[in-house]
């Protein structure tokens, strides 16, 4: 499999069912949020998942290997990123069980049409348009920064494509809880469940993760704080188990 | 002074400039959530406070404690409550700085004036309608349930009240927050800052403290976790802090 590597990538392990993943390091590579989402999310056996804004599919491949979920389906824009992706679930042998899909947010639903999923997932751009944008890469732009799509779109055809009572997970920046809870209540994506993850126990949140009912009934559970570091450099035993070390 | 008491009341000290405060256990007591707020809320210099559902006036008589704030006023729709608590302004001497007004908070706008206020906090009843109502007392009722005024009352009459830029401040509970931060943002109260409180460091939070700026920009900060108990027990360091032990 080395040999399908372009330049710059490298393969990484994923620590889970032996499943491993190309990154390309000069252009992004998956951080904390998208593990932490991954243990965050509860994808249910017979449940069919879209993740929407896949990078190169690090959720999908995630939750293959801690889910029963009966399939994933990642959605990316960027032509480089899915092709990685696409690498990956071959090198990992789940070409049944994960298709990545090369395509735009904004026309997810048409795509793959309404109420076509129980189950979305998102790690969406965090940044406000061109907010506190470094010059640097494209790819990374495009992922951090609400660039190519917004909330709005997210939350707009997350609800399209969930079946009623599916479920939406998402991990953002606590910076944005009030634009993030108010949309998703206006997108009928109901709050249903909050945890906040604290670098350390006396900081400043710095993601939080939420679960949304499409249709809920209105009361939320907001969880015990997630922290993630015990000491500097060393992880609390939560974390620890979320990555599966 | 002894000899105003009524059946049943009795005076508490309330560790914050000698000030004491008339209470009858067999009606409504303030709680944890009083102080908190009191602890949270950020009065200066010049400005005007109203506290929408006053009770016993102890969010005032608080403030005017801690803060340096030109004027309180406490709005309360029972009448017995507004009775003790101007009888614990008495009490201590606060005539010049704390008015208790009785009324209710469904007019506030009318009886007040529109943007009158350059602060408003509010520990309003957190349960919805009769939802885990208790047979009881009607003061303990009116205080803990959405009977008399619900959250989009104190949401809506808090804007009119409030100049623009001034600053609005609730304590409630977290299942609501959903519903809280959509409202919040519905009535031109954007939320800015917010403090979960947690039993325990490894609980669920199991208050919410808010703060909103009328007219305000969208970006808000979560403050680190606020932790009651080290032990059982046995406050933190940062609780007996803002009780003033």
């Amino acid at each position: 499999m080395q040999n399908n590597l372009l330049e710059n990538e490298r393969i990484d392990d994923l620590q889970r069912n032996g499943y491993r993943i190309i990154q390309n390091p000069e252009k992004f590579c998956f951080g904390m949020d998208a593990v932490l989402l991954s243990g965050f999310a509860n994808v249910k056996q017979q449940e069919k998942a879209l993740d929407l804004g896949t990078g190169t599919g690090i959720i999908p491949i995630l939750l293959k290997a801690k889910t029963k979920g009966a399939h994933f389906t990642g959605l990316e824009i960027q032509k480089e990123s899915a092709d990685m992706a696409r690498r990956s679930v071959v090198l990992n042998g789940l070409e049944k069980d994960i298709e990545i899909v090369t395509g735009d947010i904004k026309d997810a639903s048409e795509l793959f049409g309404a109420s076509s999923f129980d189950i979305i997932t998102t790690n969406p751009p965090y940044m406000i348009g061109q907010h506190g944008l470094q010059n640097g890469n494209e790819a990374k732009t495009i992922a951090r920064h609400e660039i190519l799509c917004d909330l709005e779109d997210i939350l707009r055809e997350g609800s399209r494509l969930l079946r009623e009572h599916g479920r939406f997970y998402m991990v953002h920046r606590p910076f944005r809880l009030a634009e993030i809870l108010s949309k998703m209540c206006a997108y009928r994506i109901e709050p249903k469940r909050m945890r906040l993850v604290y670098p350390y126990a006396d900081k400043e949140p710095n993601m939080v993760l939420i679960e949304g009912l499409k249709g809920g009934k209105p009361r939320m559970t907001v969880e015990k704080p997630l922290i993630v570091y015990q000491e500097p450099g060393v992880y609390t035993d939560e974390i620890y188990e979320i990555y599966g070390y």
